[in-house]
Formats: C-alpha cells, structure tokens, sequence
C-alpha cells in the first residue's frame, strides 16, 4: 500500500522488533532477509541487548546499556508518542527497589527471554538466534512464520485475503468522471502513494482467509500470497497476543511487543491529510476572493471614507492618562481602511461557507474512510483485539495491589483484581488539578504580556524622543506578539511533557486508552495555549475599559487598553496571521526542511546514536558496508507516533475554522504549508524512519472527535467573532434603525459619545498643553453630559447588543441546521462502493453456489445409487467435508 | 425471543405468506403444521388466488376476486404501511391498459407462478401445493426446507448459531446489583416477554454457522437446532432474494415477497417503548416535583400577591376595541397565582433536566439496543441484502423507461436503465409543492381558529345577556381548543395518506427507502400538525399587539388577541394539555381499549374478511372447525407495520421534551397512557395479528434520527419558552438591575406602562360610561405620555431582550455542551457486554486451538514417519480438509 519502505523502531529495551524489507523491492541488500539456510524468510526480528562477560570497563558500559529493564519497560510505554523521553518516576518505591537487585534482573531476564522463545516455538514459529554479530551488545532472533502458521493466524485474524475470483470494476463514464479524473490529477501530489492500486480496473474478490475454502484463494505462489507486511503483522499479532495467554504476568512487564504502528495508521494519516489539503484548495481560492472583495470595495465604505475625509474634524479623548494627548479621528484613517478588508459583509458569507465547509470536509472524510476500507479490504475488520492488551504498567499496578491484598488478608487471591475508580482518584485530582494549574499558567502569561504592553505604551509615550513616540504602536505591538510567540513555543514543549507524565500517573489499561488520554490532555493544553492571547483579543480586548473619567484600572494604575478605531478585528487579525505563520515556520517546518536537505537533525541524532552504542569499536566505516540489512535498520531513528503530525495539523485546522471570520486568508497559508508538509512527512517516513510493524486501523480515531468538536466550537466563536468583535450588527443597526436616509452616512459620529473634558478625574486629564478641547469623543454608546443620566449606557447600546445576540443565535442555529443537512444530505458510504459491495456478495454466493452445484455432480456421478430421501438429509454434510479441492489426484484418495 | 404466537398478513394478493406456530406451543393445532406424510415440516406458506372453472356468475366472482393483478401488486407496497389503501394511481396508460387484458394475466400470472415454483425447486426447496381446501378461491403452497437447504443458506446468512460450547455468565454481586435486580422487577411490566431468556445464567457461545465446522455445533436435535422463526426467515430470504437473480425482470411485478416484517424489529419495539416508559419515571417524579414546588411557594410569591393585595387599584387598558371596557389587575388575581404553578425558577432547572434526560434517554437506548444485539447474536450481522432488493413498482418504472428508449433508438438495451434525478423531478417538485401546500393549510388553519377566537370574543363582549358575558373566556377557550383538536385529528388521517400518496410518486428504489421517505414526510406533516397551535401561543401570542392608541388589526377590523396578565404561558399550558390528552384519549387508547375488549373493531373487520370471501359458502361455523391452521391465521387481521406505533411515541415524546418548560406534567401523562399502551400492544401483537416473518434487524432504523432531531429541537424551543414566554428574565432583569433594594417587590409596577385615555383613536375608546379614567395601563415596556418621545419602547425593553437572547444563546450552549458530555462519558457499547464478546473471542480461540491439536495428535499417531520439512508446509492444509469432525467410521474411509 506504498509503504513497503516504512522502517522499524527501536528503544534500549531488551528485545526490539525489526522488519524487513520486501526483497523485491531491495535487490540490493538482500543479505540478512533469510535463515542461514537460505530457505526460509525473516519475517520478523526481535532485537535485545546482551550483557557479553568481559572486562569490568565493559561490563559497567554493558550494564549502562541494559540498563534496568523495569524502569526501561515503564519508560517505553511513555516515550512511544512523543519526541522527548518523560521525567522517570522516581517516586515509585517498586523501581527503586529494582535499580539494586540489577544482576539478578540480567539472569532473570534471559530466563524469561528463554520462556519467551519456547513459547514462540510452541505456537509454530522458527526461530533463528544471532548474537554473534557486528553489533556489540545487541542480540537478534530472527522469527519465520511457516506456512501452516499463517494461514491458522489468518483464519483467526479473519484476515480478507484475494480469491481466484477477478471481476472487472466499472470505469464510470460522463462528465462526472472527466471531472473527477482531472481533479484526481491535479491533487494527485498531495497523495504520496497512499492509493496506487486504484487505477486498476481489475480487483480480486476478497473474502475472509478460511482453511477449509483453501481452495477459493490463488495459492499458486505460497511465497507471495502473504506479502512481508501482512506477514510481519500476522507474527507481531500472534506473538504479542497468543503468548499473553500462556505467559505469566510477570513476564508481560519485559514484553515490549504491545507497540503497534499499523501500516493502515500512517496510510490513512496520508489519506487524510490529502483531503484536508485538497479541501482547503477551494476554501483558500473563496478565503482570497473574500480579501479581495474587501480590497476592491475599500473605497466606497462610507465609514472609512467619512474618518478620512479632510473634513472631518472630530477630537478622540487620549488613549492614555497623562502621557497622551487628544487625538484627531483622522489619524486613525489607515486602519480604518485596513479594517474594511477583514470587516466586510463578505466576511459573514465567508464563515457560514466556512463553517458548512467544515461539515463537508468531515463528511467527505468518512466516505474517504469508507473508501479506503473498502479498498484495503478491511470492510469486516474489528479492531479491539490488540489494544485490548493490557499495558505492563497496568499489570504492575495491579500486581502490586494484589500483593498487597494478599499480604493483608494472608490468602491467596484466585480472581484477578482490577484498578477501581478509588486506586485511581489521587492520579485522577492531580490530572485535574494540574490540568487547571496549567491553563492557569496561561492565563497568567497572556495577563503579563497584556500588563507589559500597556506599561510599556505609557513608558514610550512618556518618553521625550520623539521618534521613539511616533513608532509606540508599531514596537509595542511587534514585541508583544514576539513574546507570545516564543511563549506559546516553549508552553508547548513544556505542555507535551506535563501530559505524558499525567497520563502515566493515570495508569490506562490498555495502550490505546494511553493514548486517547494522551492526545485528549494534549490536545486540551496545546489548544488554550494557542487560542487564549486570540480569544483576548477578540472577545475582551476594548471591552472592558470603562470611559473617560471612569476608567477601569488593573492593580490600581494600568488603564486598560483599547482598540484602535475599527474594531479589534485588526488587531485579532494581525496576531492570528503572527501566531499561525510563527507557529508553522518556527515549529514545523523550520525543523522539517531541515530533515529535507538530510545535513542536520537526523543525521546527527543517527551519528550519536551509533558512536555511543560502538564507543569501543573504531572501524565502523568498514563493518556498516558488511552488516547484516536488520543490523543497519537497527541505527535507524525510532518511528515516534503520528500524534505530532496529527496535533499539528489539527491546531492548524483551529486556526483554519476558529477564527475564520476575522482572517479569510488563513486557508491559504494552511494551503501552503500542507503542500509542503506533505512532501517532507513522506520523505521523512520513507527514508529516515525504522518501518513500523504493517497492521490495520479502520479509522483515525480519537482525531475525528476532536476534529468535530472544532467545527463545532467554530460555529459559535464565529457567531461571536461577526456579532461582537467587527462592526457588522452595529452598522445594520444604524442602517435599518437610525439613518435618517437608510444609508451609512453619519455612522462614526453614531457611534461616538461625548466626554466634557471638564469631567476627568484629577491628575489624569492629559498633560498636553496646546489643545484647548471642551468635549472629546470615545467609541461607545453612551448619553451625552447634557443628558439627564450622563455617561449612562443609552438605549442604542441596548438595540446594538440585543441584535448582536440575536444574530449569534440565529447565525449558529442556521448554521449548525445546515451542517445537519450537509451531514444528512452526504451518504456516509460512497454509492459506487456500496454498490461494489453488494455486488461482491453477489459474486461471493455465486461462487459457492456454483461450487456446490460442482460437488452434487460430482458425488451424483460418484454414487449412482442411494435414497433421495437420505441423501438430501445427510449426505451433502460428508460431501462438503471430505471433497477435494484444488488437487484432483487426491480424490482418488478419497474414494 | 417472546414473540412466537405472532401472526402473518396476507392482501388480496397472487400469493401470500402465512407462518405456522411451532408445534410445542400449539399442541392443539397440529392439524395442518405437516405435509401429507406427515414428517416433513411446513416452514412456509405462499398463498394465492385461484381461478375456479365454474358457472358464469361465480366467474364473474372469482374474477373480482382475482381483481387486476397488476394494480393490485402496485397497491400491495402502498397498502403496506398505513391502515388505509391509497388512491389508486389512474393516470397511468400502462395501468389502465392492463385492465383490458385480464384474462390474458391470469393465465399468465398462473405461468409466472410455476415458473417461480420451479425455481424454488431448483434451489433445493420441497413443495406441497393445496388448492382443493375448505377455502375456495385460496390456494396454498407449503414450504419444506430439508437439512442441507438450511444448513446452506444459514451459511450465507451467515447466521450466528449456539455452538456446544457452553460458558456460565458471571452474576454481578454487589449493590449495584441489587439494585439492578430491584429496578428490573419494578419495571418488569414494561417488557411484555421480550429478553425472556436473561435470567439464565448460562449462554451458549455462539458462531457464524459454517458447515465445514458443524462438529462445533449441537446438532443432536436437528429439528430444534433452527427453531420455527429461523426456519421460516431463511426460506423468505432465500426464495425472495436468490429468486430475484434468476427470475426475469417481469415476474417481479407478480412478486410480492419482499415485504418483511421482522421477528427483531418487533422485539426492538417493545424493547425501546419499554426503556422510554422506564426513563418516564424519574422524569415524570421531577415534573410532579418542580409542580408541587410550584404549588407551595404559590403564596411567597411577590408578584401576584402585590396583584392579588387588596389596595391594589391598578386599572388596565381595555382589552377590545369598544365592547371591553376597563378592568382591574386585581381581577387577574387567579390567573396570576395559577401561573407561578407553572412559571417559577424550578421550571428552568426541570427543562436543563429534561433536556439531559432526553440526551440520557438516547444514549441508554444505543447501549440497550447492543446489549440485545448481542443476547439476540446478532453482533455481526449487517443487514441490506434483502431489503436492497428493488421494490416492483421501481422495476415497473425502469422497464417502462427502457422500453421507451428501445422504441426510440430502436436497439435492444443491453445495461440496465436505472431512474435518475431527471426522471424524478416531477415528483421531487410535487413532494415540495404539496408539503408546502399541506403546512399551509395547517397554518391556514390555526389562522381561522385565532379569527374565530378574537371575532366570537368581541361578539360575546358585545351581547347583553350578563351569564354569556361572564362566561365569555371559558366558552371562547374551550370551543377553540376542542376545534384545534378535531382539526388536528382530521388532519392526522388526511396527511397520512397524502405522506403515502406522495412517496408511491417518489418510486423509491428499495422497500426499506420506501419506508424512510414515508415516514419521514408523514413525520414532518404530522409534527407541524400536531405543534402549529402550541408554537403560536408560546412565541407569537401577545407579541403582535401593538399598543393602546395604535393597536394592529387583521383585516383591518380584527384586533390581535393578547394573553391574560401573567404571560401566555398558563395559556400555553392548557392548550398543550388539552392537545395531548386529547390526541392521547381519543386517536389511541379510545380505539385500542376498544380492542383490549375484544368486542368492537377487529372482529368486525374480521368477520367483514371472513363474510367477503366466503359469500357463497354458509356453513362457515361448521367448516371454520376443520379448517387447518393456516387457513384460519388466513383471516386475521394482517399486520400494519410498526409505523403507527412509533409514530404516536415519537409525537409524544414531542410532547414530552418539546415544551417541558412550560408543562413539567407531561412527562407523568405520558407514563400513565404508555403503561397502558404497552400492554394493550402486547396483547394486539400476540391475539390479533397475523404472525409477520421474524427476520433480524439491528436497528430502530430513521426513528433513532427523528428522536435526536426532537431532542435536539427541543433545547433551543425550551430556551426560547423560558426565555420569551415566561416571566423568569423580566423578573430577573428587574430584581438585579431596577429593584431599589433587590427584591421582587413593585415589579409588576415596572412591568407595565402608562396611557392617556385621551390619546385612543376615534371610535375605539370603551362604550364603558361607568369609568372615569384618565390613564390605563399596559403590559408593555413603553415611554410614558409624558415623556420626550411617548409610547416609544424603551430602554428596559431593550436591556430586557438582551438579557432574554444572552439566556437563549447560554441555555443552549451549555445543555449542548452537556448532553455532549453525557453522550461523550456513556460509553455506547455497555462494559459488562464488552468484556462478554472479549471473552467469547477469547474462547473461540481456545476452542479453535484445541481442536487444532488434537487434529495434530491424531495426524502424529496415524502417520509414524515424514520429513518435518514437508509435513509443516503441506501436510496441515490436505488434513483440514480431509479430516472427519464428528463420525468415527469415516476416519476408515479417508485413510
């Protein structure tokens, strides 16, 4: 499925597992894919770590390396997801104690080893052992899986395999076909191999792999039928899965084999990274219409050209105590232009496509899913079996607890206790305490940052330079956002170990409840971190400042600060496009087109990996060209996950919905760092990775829901974005209810209250001495001095907020009511598939039909005589049983 | 699985399927269950209508028997749903020429039905024909299915079968268990028989029967191994799906089999009806609660004890032109008091709670349904092959469209035609039309009624009899509920057969699509229907009233109604209980009571089937006791389809989530009528019906859609009901920003507005000459007479809408939020099940690898000598193929 290349991790563990390539596909290194006689193939290698009896230099490295397998054990399970290795947990009493019992753990460890491959040996499997290799300290057992082996684990796996039977599938003709075709085409760059099979018109009928309809499948090449990587994952399967069974749970805290990378997983992360790339095509190409309807119409919006207009002579109060002076609304002309390209009604059309576009990425997602299913012929497939394995960690816990209940009670437990919900409370409150903890942590920083720009806008503006003053806002706004940047950066490392360390506090029983609670904490963590200085922006920035003379202070001398006039959406604007471009370049691809020109990143991580483990040896050169192929794959970088790529991507897909409305041009940047990305991830897959072990998954799991609550949380900040942070409601309100002449003329004086100068506090009234202003104007909608109430929120403030709150609820009901339909309208199962089933199943009866008609002739042919009553009872059960098949010579035998 | 008694429908159709009772419940009507030799079991009945060669008039008879057959066929899928026949589709030339060639059909329907019962020979099926019975005109086939027939469509169907395996199934102990067991035995009522094999400890592992592993089976008795239902189910699959690969595309017009009624969809039924009627319970507890919380704080309440204080002397504004003159708050006393019943804060947290409930409800019946799905094995069924199958009239269409491409292109087609978007948009666009057409006529409707209200009111007024005039709210209430009931009862009946008339237009493709469409529109007419009434009083009533002095009219003489003092939502309360008691009494319990007696209609249409079909014959008493089994279940009553049941739950459950906020009883009516329900059901199914083939079905199929949609519906309505309907925000708004000293007192004050008398427009002022008033007051927040700018809304309607909208927007979120929550914390598939298909996996295994061994025992012992080598490659594959499971002799034969 494209990804025979994909190489095999490896930690410092006891045995690590290793793969091989296809040979046809590695003429070159076929070395080391056979036993030593030649005949049976690798399918499978485990690797470990062997403590040689030599000098006590050697033994002290040795031990180094070996290390203590416990703590490794538990170690392993934590460093699986991510790039950096967690804190250990030195707490627990149980590693302690180990780290001075180590030489017994080494003998302990062969024996159990030695148990281990018994077992193996047991269920079928031949094993081959190579400790006397190039490779110091490292001990290979090359597992084959014979013939017999396979097909029992096939059956049992009810792995779909291709039958004999080959039917055409319809080319679909039309303009329909020509379009998708040339879609096909052009997006074909963004599917790096994931679906090659798919231009070809011919597919075997699959069915689930049965020993007894042996003779259904095309075993003319036994040595093909079973390809390496359905091979490697028959044995992974077998091993890890089977031996749970018979071996004793002590032993499962050194057995390493739980780890699964499925070949489907990384096939189906292509997938779908090709259709979110392919999906943000036309929500960029309308993204880059939006701006540009903004651009062209920048010159009609009255708004804009009143603020401009020489005439106008409006004076704004100060913007800061003392320090500022009045201002002209006509300074604030250019970013009242540049307000209208993001604040503009296209922009509301534009977050409703967005939202529904949203709700069709998600549903073609799942017909891409059902699609691929199909195709990998996974239709039938249930995956539950291996992730149902319970970790070590959990098995230890649990051991421990039984140990201690046995301890008290002085009886031997029969029935196999389980972590209640009271075991895990502690773990439990310090997730949630920690979790509350590190979001507090943010807030706090996003807070500072806030402090730290208003303090140092009143430093600047109190500064005598006067160059220093005339860039106040641009060096302000430059550092903040730098500073957010870099916190947001260093948060996120930071963040990502916090959750794994929770997460193993947590105990999960099986792997893949691990990681769903991984990704999940992550996920939370590496969201607000992103989202908080954003969500300030739009929705509290300007809002909570009060009005001239009653200004709102934070720690008694911080005035809050405003919005330059028109809106925030400038601003939220200009942090949006600092933080997501900041973010894609520094964190990702920064660090990936590295990867690409292959000088820096792995390279050295390889280089280091391989000096320390041959510090001794000083002819590497020579030996690497004469290792065995599993012995080079061995110094490969360990695959680690696809929970970077997917959290990347999907903060990405955050930054692409979330705030839509106030950046239409976040689609195309999300375009042009996918492309990219695309082609580095595959690159970085094929040849700087171990191959993963080749298995199934039927779908991308805890992403999808976390994908859906995105949209969903979209909508309504959306709806909250258009409604509160532009001017959108406000002018419509001014519009429809108070222009004398149904036009926006006369809209910014509206939207201006009246200060009488006269009214400021003592001491904070500007220090500037050439006005001589009476009234000064402020963005709010409040009565004017002369008013009975002066300074109260008025009535329009009222009809402004309710029709923004009524828009909220309207845009999201309609909205979510169309995504409904979108989700309604969409067949979950693409029609030709679905078609292509049925008829499959057709076909499929047909067969056996057939078959069956074969066999009653035959036996008619056979028996020329006998009761029709007696053979309609009982005879066809003998028959279907003891006919042969496939070889004619053997029905001689049977009759 | 309980429903073992229930009986099958038949039409005047070629043929009709009957089913048999198994013979160990009905000992004591054997008669007829066996073929004339009395061995072979009857699976199966098809019956038809025969032609007799007899004396003119009878042939004129039996030729209105037999009817038209090709209309009839039409009306059969029609008929299918709903208890009345559509109209019968008469513009259609190919119909209407069928009429003329009725002789030629019946020869050819004869034709068709040999045909069709060689082809079930041909699949191995054996028959017995029976036209020569006691009834004349009906002919009957009877259908044996020997061993290797069942065996062989078991296989695929891939049917799950009790294999020998037998595991005990661990008793949860504990409390939580024990309550379990408490909330079973209390709720037993409502699972009238349904999971009648859960309190057996022991369950028999069960597999996908395969008959290359029947050894794994029990098959000591093979005439119980597949009992009556399967037994009957795997014929109907088997003749109607593989026929209809075989049989020509004509005789699928004649083919009336692909109606199923599913043994399982009925189980799911009372399975469901069952949970909904258990969840009522708590609910109905907390509605009973908040009412009588209601009830208690009636006296603590400020508000209507400030209207009902006896100095208050607040006189209000007429409420019609004229005729109404002047009256005092106080008089609003009762109605005042008897809202705070329903309009107190225990309203809000009962409608969060039944917006939860609802969430919770959904979320139980997913887990309930897997649970069953696993007792009933049907965990890896899925379930289209039958009902893909294209329904006659579907097949009619595509021939007729084909045949008039031949006769264009003149070619004879080699692909089939299928019908597209085009061929359908005439009837696409006559769905939209006449369910537009249909909604407005409901609108017309309630707009009628609203003019009879306001115009018999006025007229009333007017009289001068003083009883009349007393009377006058009550008498106009009353009438206008009682015709808002009979309309929509009416209408009830007349949209279920326009939905029916619309869809038969539609064609849809397959019997199941057929069935969604269906219920989909006639869901949609009878929501709108059933709410129309109910949404004008709570969002529209009162709203439109414009004010004193400038009041808005309809028709310009009809002034618009507005609600008594104390918000519409005592009105709404009353409509709705009077809707659903109403809808309740009258459409169902009043006509099932009726059938529970046993005395009324179903025996009446049964003797009018019974006395139609038998005209010539008069010794019907004497003959009914010789008739056989199948030919007295001939003259039950066929069974309808489950259509009408869900339907009246689904509009109920409406009921019940829709406008709890402002009718907390709800819930308890509707526990009181489905107690009574499921019984009458129950005995409806067992005693009255025809037993319809019991097949499989996982799902509640569209139903499961529609109550999201409801539930989903009723957040946002229940929002708006509290937000707009009740005085909750009023209240609240007041208490927190107007009340001087933060309690409720002088609200009612604030509520209302001031108006000069002086300022009525001519002629609309009270006739009244009693009153000397200078201002009346008015619900409504207005600027005074005396102010700037009189009458005009006012800042406190302003901050009052703001704070309504900001409550609906917060409402909905968080409910979302939480439902999402509760949806996202139950997991769907029940732990206990889980861990039960783990085990059962596990076990399979074992048994899997057991058998293996000793296969690889037996193989060791028989054969001394063999290179090991060859033996692992080649040697397991022939011996599971050739190796005897169950029979020692044959161990001989093979070797």
């Amino acid at each position: 499925l494209g990804f025979q290349h994909l190489l095999y991790p490896s930690e410092n563990e006891p045995y690590t597992l290793l793969n091989c390539l296809t040979p046809e596909e590695n003429t070159g290194c076929q070395h080391g894919l056979y036993f030593q006689d030649g005949e049976r193939r690798v399918d499978y290698i485990l690797t470990y770590h062997i403590k040689k009896p030599s000098s006590s230099r050697s033994n002290r490295q040795s031990s180094r390396f070996t290390d203590n397998a416990f703590t490794r054990s538990l170690r392993r399970g934590t460093a699986r997801l991510g790039r950096t290795p967690p804190p250990q947990p030195r707490g627990d009493p149980e590693v302690a104690s180990q780290d001075h019992s180590m030489d017994y753990h080494v003998d302990d460890k062969r024996l159990h080893r030695e148990e281990f491959e018994g077992n193996l040996r047991d269920m079928g499997m031949e094993l081959e052992k190579d400790e006397d290799t190039k490779t110091p300290g490292v001990g290979f057992v090359k597992i084959h899986a014979p013939w017999h082996v396979l097909c029992r684990e096939a059956e049992f796996m009810k792995l779909k395999m291709p039958t004999k039977k080959v039917y055409e599938m319809k080319q679909s003709t039309g303009v329909g076909a020509k379009i998708n075709t040339l879609v096909n085409k052009v997006t074909e760059p963004l599917y790096p191999n994931v679906e090659d099979n798919r231009t070809q018109n011919v597919k075997h009928l699959s069915y689930m792999f049965s020993r007894e309809k042996q003779h259904l499948f095309d075993l003319s090449d036994r040595d093909s039928f079973f390809d390496s990587k359905t091979r490697a994952s028959i044995v992974s399967v077998t091993v890890s899965s089977r031996s749970s069974m018979t071996v004793d749970c002590r032993l499962l805290l050194y057995c390493f084999l739980c780890r699964k990378y499925f070949g489907e997983k990384i096939g189906l992360y292509f997938a779908w990274l090709g259709l979110y790339t392919q999906m943000l095509i036309p929500a960029s190409l309308v993204g880059v219409i939006v701006f540009l309807y903004g651009c062209a119409t920048v010159d009609d919006n009255i708004p804009s050209m009143e603020i401009c207009h020489p005439k106008n002579n409006i004076t704004m109060c100060p913007l800061c105590d003392r320090a500022c002076s009045y201002w002209k609304l006509k300074e604030a002309c250019g970013t009242a232009r540049a307000s209208h390209l993001f604040d503009n009604p296209a922009t509301v059309f534009f977050s409703i496509f967005m939202a529904l576009w949203a709700a069709m990425f998600m549903e073609h997602w799942k017909r891409r899913q059902m699609r691929l299913n199909y195709e990998w012929d996974l239709t039938g497939f249930e995956e539950e079996e291996v992730s149902d394995h319970p970790r070590a960690e959990y098995e230890l816990r649990v051991m421990q607890k039984s140990l201690k209940k046995e301890h008290k009670t002085q009886k031997v437990l029969i029935e196999k206790e389980k972590l209640t919900c009271r075991d895990r409370l502690p773990a439990y409150m310090t997730n949630v305490v920690m979790m509350l903890l590190m979001i507090g942590v943010t807030f706090a920083i996003v807070f500072g940052v806030i402090l730290y720009r208003i303090s140092t806008k009143t430093a600047l503006h109190m500064s005598n330079n006067p160059t220093t003053r005339s860039n106040v806002r641009l060096t302000v706004k430059t550092t903040a956002a730098i500073i957010n940047l870099v916190v947001i950066l260093i948060l996120d490392e930071v963040y990502g170990a916090v959750a794994r360390w929770l997460t193993v506090l947590e105990v999960p029983k099986t792997d893949k409840s691990f990681e769903e609670r991984l990704i999940f904490k992550t996920f939370i963590l590496k969201f607000v971190n992103a989202f908080t200085p954003i969500i300030y922006i739009a929705f509290f920035r300007g809002r909570l400042v009060g009005r001239p003379g009653s200004y709102l202070y934070v720690f008694e001398s911080y005035r809050m600060e405003e919005c330059a006039h028109g809106g925030c959406l400038m601003e939220l604007c200009i942090q949006l496009s600092i933080t997501m471009l900041g973010k894609q370049l520094i964190q990702n691809n920064l660090f990936e087109i590295d990867q690409y020109f292959s000088v820096v990143l792995i390279p050295l991580k390889k280089l280091i990996r391989y000096i320390k483990s041959k510090r001794r040896s000083f002819q590497e050169e020579e030996r690497e060209k004469k290792l065995q192929r599993y012995e080079t794959d061995h110094f490969l970088e360990p695959f680690a996950g696809l929970t970077p790529e997917y959290m990347e991507m999907i903060i990405q897909f955050g930054f692409v919905t979330l705030f839509v409305a106030s950046f239409p041009l976040a689609p195309l940047f999300a375009l042009l760092n996918n492309i990219i990305e695309i082609r580095l991830d595959a690159k970085k897959f094929v040849a700087e990775l171990r191959r993963p072990v080749a298995a199934r998954a039927k779908d991308i799991g805890i992403w999808y829901n976390l994908l859906r609550a995105v949209a969903k949380v979209a909508v309504i900040i959306n709806a909250f974005v258009i409604s509160f942070t532009s001017d959108f409601i406000p002018r419509l309100v001014y519009q429809y209810m108070y222009s004398p002449d149904g036009s926006m003329h006369d809209f910014v004086n509206h939207t201006l209250s009246y200060f009488n100068v006269s009214n400021f506090q003592d001491g904070k009234e500007p220090m500037d001495p050439q006005h001589q202003v009476e009234m000064c104007r402020y963005k709010d909608y409040r009565e004017p001095p002369w008013s009975n109430t002066p300074y109260v929120i008025s009535k329009e403030f009222w009809a402004v907020l309710a029709a923004r709150l009524a828009f909220v609820i309207v845009f999201q009901n309609v909205v979510m009511l169309m995504s409904d339909i979108v989700d309604w309208l969409i067949p979950d199962i693409p029609k030709d598939i679905s078609l292509q089933i049925h008829k499959e199943k057709i076909l499929m009866v047909e067969l056996f039909m057939k078959e069956e008609q074969g066999k009653i002739q035959f036996i008619d042919s056979m028996i020329p005589c006998g009761g029709k009553e007696k053979r309609n009872n009982h005879a066809p059960i003998a028959r279907s049983r003891s006919i042969p098949h496939t070889h004619s010579h053997t029905h001689a035998n049977n009759f």
